[in-house]
């Protein structure tokens, strides 16, 4: 299996995306990587590149993290944002996995306009911790202003994500409001509740969830729109560190003898709960196979990201996405 | 002063709020506490209540923390919520604390028609705790569908709580939004954003504020909608609790010699930390002070809510929002 790799995306360039694809690599001996972005930049870098595993797909532009989308793709048309999701659109590859612009990506993705049947729009899934394991939210940044019926959809590809990568068998779906009780909430939600609880979903549909409970593990699929899904997702990573800096000071600060075993035990938590552990978020409802990663992303995290994007190959994701939508009745067809 | 309390409110019914009134009465001398509830429940409790200082204004009704507000006026008239509005619509108290079903709270404030001067819709402000000390973020659950002029008003009336409740002489204001540069978002947080950026705010504006920098400090006033202000302040108690728990488990679970140290460390930095300290959230915009506590409150939320209360009426917060909004340039004034 191919995935090209944006070498180009993320806060420091090249260096921790060569690095986390050669990590990659060493952990899936089907996986190859397609590096695409300047080649002299990149050759230097892969001299410990196992044979026939890595190819460069040379480019000579990229889309800074401050560009805007549409602009950076019109002005830069040989970026490797672009480039990338061309080689998907041509089956070159397989999937892609980008650290870059996520406006970008996800533009990329949409001007494709090769949505999966049946798909209205595409979302973000991103994976999160929760104290029963580990929970789907989406969208996380594609659809700022979303339908309820792109909900729908958003609650039918989570679950297929949640149940196929996360290995949930029946996956609960749960819709983000500011209480739990029907009719909490402005227009959208109240509608989407009532899709969710009055169509072919309503036996995994759990109900509103309200930001307290995410975590607890309330639901597996957390539905939401791409502003409120962007907000709480980058909201969990700055509470956790702001409580992990608190505990350094005010808890683990106050230890002698025993201060580095918990310096320790709170590293390994970290990394266990970090979002470089959960190997970057899904673009879902494009055909082909979509990895975003934070743009801070570290080798770890690319490969991480790397092996999402394998793993959604090989258990042929978006096959099951749109068997999942196909089996659903025809609903409100009239709208976008 | 004199505060009513809705003694009926809460998940816990009367005791709680009994307990917190005397807390509060022995921390503030010039209080008086008007308890709003069942005199056959509350007399019992006020044995060691100081003479004087707590008057039982008695009503028959509670609104449940399910009812729905609108209903629940209309169905039960003679609940303590909307008496203890009654006592401030009349000036009868100078501010309400309530633990009760927050929605009817703020419909008993949005009936009273009493809005100050010149505001178009309260708002609810939290305040959170960050790496630099405390924000206030608002709205947080009184208004899910905001116009622009709105979250403007929300800036102001933000910055006067942050400047006489929080002690910061210069208040920066940013607006919660997907990204930080300009453009990004949906219509109401670009046009917000526009407004704060070339309005008479513009110097305190730093612009869009991401969830993750949130609780770095990044603003002294977070302004957003209703709903997601409402996530986010749910969702900040649900990752502090669910880290905390991991705390507990993964790391002051491996000491052994320095455990119990460990243990008292984080429940002093828990009880710092926990919404309990911070008082309840006011709402902001109506005449009359009101605090709005956590359904869950105990003794220790109440009396801080109270706290707060005398705190808001001592520093005449009011008359500084009508000051602080007469002094902006008229706008838009054809919108609602």
């Amino acid at each position: 299996m191919r995935i090209a790799l944006d070498a180009m995306g993320g806060d420091h360039g090249p260096g921790p995306n060569v690095a986390g694809a050669l990590k990659a690599l060493a952990a899936a001996p089907d996986l190859t990587v397609v590096l695409v972005g300047d080649k002299g930049q990149l050759d230097p870098l892969l001299a410990d590149a196992p044979a026939g595993r890595v190819e460069v797909f040379h480019c000579t532009e990229s889309v800074g993290m401050q560009d805007k989308p549409t602009e950076a793709f019109r002005k830069k048309p040989d970026n490797s944002i672009a480039r990338c999701w061309q080689l998907v659109a041509t089956k070159a590859v397989d999937g892609l996995v980008s650290a870059g612009n996520t406006g970008a990506v996800v533009a990329g993705g949409l001007f494709t306009r090769r949505f999966l049947k049946g798909v209205r729009k595409p979302g973000i899934a991103a994976v999160m911790p929760t104290a029963k394991g580990r929970c789907v939210i989406l969208d996380v940044g594609a659809n700022v202003f979303p339908k309820p019926a792109h909900l729908l959809q958003y609650g039918v590809m989570g679950a297929v994500l949640a149940r196929h990568m996360l290995g949930v068998e029946q996956p609960k779906i749960g819709l983000i409001n500011v209480g739990e009780e029907q009719g909490k909430g402005h227009d959208l939600v109240q509608q989407t509740y009532d899709l969710f609880r009055n169509g072919p979903l309503k036996d995994r549909f759990v109900g509103n969830v309200e930001g307290r409970d995410i975590h607890k593990g309330a639901a597996d699929v957390i539905v939401t729109d791409g502003f409120v899904g962007n907000v709480v997702l980058k909201h969990a990573e700055g509470v956790f560190d702001f409580i992990m800096h608190m505990v350094g000071q005010d808890v683990i600060g106050v230890l002698s003898a025993e201060r580095d075993l918990a310096v320790q035990a709170a590293r390994a938590m970290v990394g266990k709960l970090h979002y470089s552990a959960f190997g970057g978020a899904s673009l879902l409802g494009v055909d082909g196979v979509c990895v975003i990663c934070h743009g801070s992303s570290d080798e770890r995290a690319i490969a991480s990201a790397l092996g999402v994007a394998a793993q959604d190959v090989r258990v042929r994701l978006n096959d099951r996405i749109v068997e999942e939508l196909a089996a659903l009745p025809a609903m409100g067809d009239g709208e976008e």
